[in-house]
């Protein structure tokens, strides 16, 4: 029986980034991944997505370079090329994983493991012992029961990552960050797409007044969007799909394709989690404290799997926590900043506090919005297009809460924000940092 | 005579920032500019060139879209569009800044202002006391002194941002930023660039190792460097202009037109400033203290003026301090972070110490050195692009003295290292915010 000082069950951003951290810092590491290293984001995720999303952006460019003095003729995709593309990009980023994993020292095991108790894991007919276990087996796709559902051949974002055609329409059920991610690809692609959403408002969390705006954007871009709206049945149609729906819409909406994107939920069963008797919270979560240590000495349970949040950033600081425990090294987990990031064109992102959980937890804050124009880089570079900027302040201190914006490239520039959120910075110690002119970044600095 | 608690004389980054902080905070502030507001950078500097520079890109984005799967036929270039664009864009700058300062009650007057003494000055025939003066007259270019040049109609900065057409070949004297970036703009736009630079890298004072990766990527691109080459003559030859060359170089260089960047220098006279008995130190230079005062109570001078640096972002910081300090209000000027960006594609971008000024100072440091494809964001969006990362951290305590990137989006992302090295942070801190994936800032995580 082979024996590691950590064996750690799932190879995403949490598994990955901890094989390497505990390796280089001496520990005996094994990784069991029964499908591809990366995990969901890597393979069939984030950045899948954002390679579709960006060739996506290209076409827009170059369809819309005109307002930038530059002419084209004969714009058009490719999507096998397109499609192609992603899988060259994603196999490279697989590669990359796998190649500082070995240079590090990790042994990689493909195969399901399973566990048989705190310290010892069965993977094919090995068995492994351990001193440190770490579950993070991510999180899947969530299919509600809707009836008739099985009598279509819907999509999950696995099948529309690998679609061979463009569907003339699509209706995309669940108008989070991954359907609205997709509802803006297919869009840009020239697919006529209906998005179902349940809640009033699309993208969940986010700034709700952000997510408003994007919506009525891609509206003028032809998206139809039915919110408040209940799918209650869905049943094949001639040349498609038909969905019953419920609520403040038209009682019925048809597409030749169906993507279902309501949600995920942590992967919990299959490899043997059962044996372990962890504490769970009402949810079924399992509790983990501020180490990402469960209630079991030496097993930790990080990213998506303890269910604290969905995201792969998320996932990778807590990996980096959970070693520096099981190395005896001071460090915690804040989830006072996890930055949210929409790849839509324009983008959205926020982190920390939004004013709707300020208003709901009571907490006196002040709030400043400034279009995105304010910054001359975002107005050089963004013909025709506006963008909004929220920051949130507390009452009467001034220190960053929380900060949203809608505008490329918000993605990026999210991060000053997280910063600022995780230091606890107020707006007069942030606006002593020279932001390089010019630079959208800069918004931040003009709303300070 | 109208009395004002502030005069500003010049109405660029240094002076508008001021005027309006000033007048927000109850002061009244008049504010004198003999040309257009928002100075050299937004009527002939940052904006114009990052407005032409951006259709330079998606020139070249649409060129290379099918890369990403996106097929493009017949692109071209409309060069009086592209430049009327940009007259459109500074229009629409100009105007914001002057609505801003008119909403903040500041008097405006066009005009060019005189000196008389530290509280009075005067344009036009009419005369103004104030309590404090601002002065903030900026830069302008230096044109060396070389045989022959006023023998050939030469370019500066200004007239290349005019350009109503576009010539076959040009030569560009000085390889600085400037230089680089209308380099960059011809070259995208079809142009047979040569640039002649006096040291032996281009780029000044940024990180060499990324300097030199930026010129072999614009060779690569059909650039001709001539690299310690001084300019000893210019004269009129057929169809355009000669210039003599000294140095490692041939010994001569045609082309249809020549642009002159080789430098800019601040402006001390024509506006009376002689009549202040200002201490200068030993290279001429107003001698200013970390509230950007100087010698003379009241008196203040901010922007390129002051010498200690020629960016917009310096003197907007700087502005900032020295309205806190007539306001009796605790702040001081930093310069330790001043981040650095040239809008070629790709951007480079830097802040904080580079390798060759902590060896030049012999402070102990370590540097990791990255690829940009470590960010699995950078691989979605730059296809057959390279691109590095370097952070410099301080042994042994491994707090971050600066960093250099090559890649895109350099500019926006440069900015998170400017909050690390102003704020002081070590790696260790750094890294325990949390950033969004995939974004190409994580570089700095991968890095840490």
């Amino acid at each position: 029986m082979e024996t590691y000082q950590l064996a750690i069950i799932g190879g995403g951003p949490a598994g990955y980034t901890a094989a390497e951290a505990a390796a280089r810092a001496g520990l005996s590491v094994v990784l069991f991944e029964k499908r591809s290293l990366g995990g969901v984001c890597l393979n069939e995720g984030c950045i899948p997505t954002k390679t579709l999303l960006y060739s996506a952006k290209a076409y827009d460019g170059a369809r819309h370079a005109k307002a930038y003095g530059v002419g084209t003729e004969g714009v058009s995709v490719d999507l096998p090329k397109i499609i192609a593309r992603k899988q060259k990009v994603v196999r490279k980023l697989v590669l990359g994983i796998k190649s500082r994993l070995t240079a590090a020292g990790v042994t990689i095991v493909a195969g399901t493991a399973e566990v048989l108790d705190a310290h010892h894991v069965r993977c094919a007919d090995a068995e492994y012992e351990c001193a440190n276990l770490l579950l993070c087996t991510g999180s899947e796709t969530f299919i509600p029961p809707i009836a008739g559902l099985d009598t279509v051949p819907y999509w999950t974002h696995r099948e529309a990552l690998e679609c061979k055609e463009l569907p003339e329409s699509l209706i995309i059920v669940g108008g989070g960050v991954i359907g609205m991610e997709f509802a803006s690809f297919f869009n840009s692609m020239g697919t006529k797409v209906t998005v179902v959403e349940m809640m009033d408002e699309i993208l969940g969390n986010m700034d709700r007044e952000l997510s408003a705006l994007l919506r009525a954007e891609y509206a003028k871009r032809g998206i139809t969007f039915h919110l408040g709206a209940r799918v209650t049945g869905v049943e094949p149609a001639e040349g498609g799909i038909r969905v019953h729906l419920e609520g403040n819409c038209p009682p019925e909406a048809e597409a030749c394709r169906l993507l279902m994107s309501v949600g995920r939920r942590p992967v919990t069963q299959g490899f043997g989690l059962e044996r372990l008797p962890l504490e769970r919270d009402g949810r079924g979560n399992i509790v983990v404290n501020g180490h990402l240590l469960t209630s079991i000495p030496g097993v930790y349970a990080c990213g998506d799997l303890n269910g604290h949040s969905l995201l792969a950033h998320t996932a990778v600081r807590e990996a980096e926590v959970a070693v520096q425990s099981m190395l005896g090294r001071d460090d915690t987990m804040s989830y006072r900043a996890i930055p949210g990031v929409v790849y839509t064109n324009p983008e959205v992102a926020g982190v920390g506090a939004t004013e709707e959980s300020l208003q709901a937890s009571g907490t006196p804050y002040r709030v400043v919005r400034l279009p995105m124009a304010y910054s001359g880089r975002f107005v050089a570079e963004n013909e025709g297009v506006n963008g909004l900027c929220k920051v949130l302040l507390s009452e009467p201190d001034g220190r960053v809460l929380g900060a949203h914006i809608l505008g490329n490239p918000a993605s990026e520039i999210i991060t000053l924000a997280a910063m600022a959120v995780e230091l606890g910075l107020t707006a007069e110690a942030w606006k002593r940092v020279v932001f390089p002119h010019p630079t959208v970044g800069e918004i931040f600095r003009e709303a300070l």
